[in-house]
């Protein structure tokens, strides 16, 4: 007898996690709870918490903050009640003095009672967005890792934390960019509209076909490059800053919170 | 020979504030350099300045930061670069321990370098898109102050501070609510989107005729009250936890800032 498993898109969030929390998926969490928002994950030390939700607050676009934990509580109060932080992330990252030191599923041993959790809006939420207008997500199209690329664009620094708008593109025609900008600008809370449209050394970016992370995506002849402001923006900030420890999720392996997408749309 | 007036409303911000520093206006900044946003001032002692931060992070409606000072810094950089927080606002109030201590035209004696300059924004902003589109705001035309009440909705507290959502009442016909639905959610950062339409006893407001703060407004046969997240709740959730000292505006005189009010919508 096959038992049944239920289509991993159309589980509950609650269900993703708990799935998540007794080790039966540990990958990227893409296409998992479909619906629901995604949250990227920085976890920092509270004497750096001040100068990051400061760094949060001066560039919105690329850090937009869903929600900040009280120092030393693991639990989700806002996004998905009843999540514990420590074990509801398939992967995660573990940073000492900017290097990374190993990936791991579980953080309940490194756990601190000092420890501030931010989760931080995603571009998951506007790409459904743009899938269910017809628009072109290349790189689900392609099956690849969004582009991302480091722009000369710096960020407004906060205390220890500084650097550059890390973007990513996501190649359309310019009627389709021009449907993307008023789609994603009803989700300022989830990086909002593109920063950029157009020429990519006019924002720094030498080579579009050599993304800084990710891998590259396929510019159709009559197509431009559409720039967003991306959550990778604030990892870079912490990793160059070097705090003793900071914990983040692995690429692509997001929390799944309880929230759907539309919640954050105005 | 009488000197030529420039008319107020068309000052630029800079001349406003020029004004202000020297000591030639010390009112109301209401109707001062038409277009562009005024805020809300909110100054804290460093050791403070996590959880407001915190608490305007998780309260974003009633406390939309834009821009936070480095501590013991008074000068604006993305607001009004050059202004000088200590000078620049009208009229400001002195809070010891939650208590009004006293009114001032220039705090320069009393800063310390562990001050924290928070700048909200304010209702105002929307209000000229209100009035552009032909939507009335009763109070102007009363001339007389927004009406506002504490209600039965908690914020969402944040270290030592916590408190009621505080909201402000304009009333409007219904299909004129519609259209300031529209109009108001385009500035998610000055406020937003109203919170509640009609039935005031069902956010906690007993009489609509006696607000908590400022004046009453006329609400006429055919009209229902709309309300929007009002920039005193962040006030009042810092003097109900007597903070040693805090500093703010006084009601109505606001930093003039020389950012356009349409910066800010979506």
């Amino acid at each position: 007898m096959v038992e049944e498993m239920p289509l991993l898109s159309q589980q509950t969030p609650a269900e993703v996690r708990q799935m998540i929390r007794n080790g039966k998926w540990t990958k990227q969490t893409s296409g998992l709870a479909n619906g629901y928002t995604q949250a990227n994950l920085v976890i920092l030390p509270q004497k750096y918490a001040y100068d990051f939700l400061l760094f949060c607050q001066r560039n919105p676009r690329p850090c937009p903050l869903l929600e900040v934990l009280d120092a030393g509580s693991p639990f989700l109060r806002e996004l998905a009640p009843g999540a514990d932080i420590r074990m509801d992330v398939p992967k995660y990252r573990i940073y000492k003095a900017g290097q990374l030191i190993e990936e791991t599923a579980n953080i309940t041993d490194l756990w601190r009672d000092d420890f501030v959790t931010f989760l931080i809006g995603c571009s998951f939420s506007f790409e459904e967005s743009l899938l269910e207008n017809g628009l072109p997500v290349r790189h689900i199209e392609q099956e690849t890792n969004v582009p991302m690329y480091r722009t000369s664009i710096q960020c407004h620094a906060a205390g220890v934390f500084s650097g550059p708008l890390v973007v990513s593109m996501r190649p359309m025609t310019p009627s389709q960019a021009i449907r993307a900008v008023q789609l994603t600008s009803r989700f300022p809370s989830v990086h909002g509209a593109p920063i950029h449209i157009g020429d990519p050394t006019a924002i720094g970016i030498k080579n579009l076909s050599h993304p800084d992370f990710g891998e590259s995506a396929a510019v159709h002849e009559d197509e431009i490059p559409v720039f967003w402001a991306c959550g990778v923006t604030p990892q870079a900030a912490v990793m160059a800053s070097k705090p003793e420890i900071a914990i983040t999720h692995a690429p692509g392996c997001m929390l799944v919170t309880d929230q759907k997408n539309s919640t954050f749309s105005v």
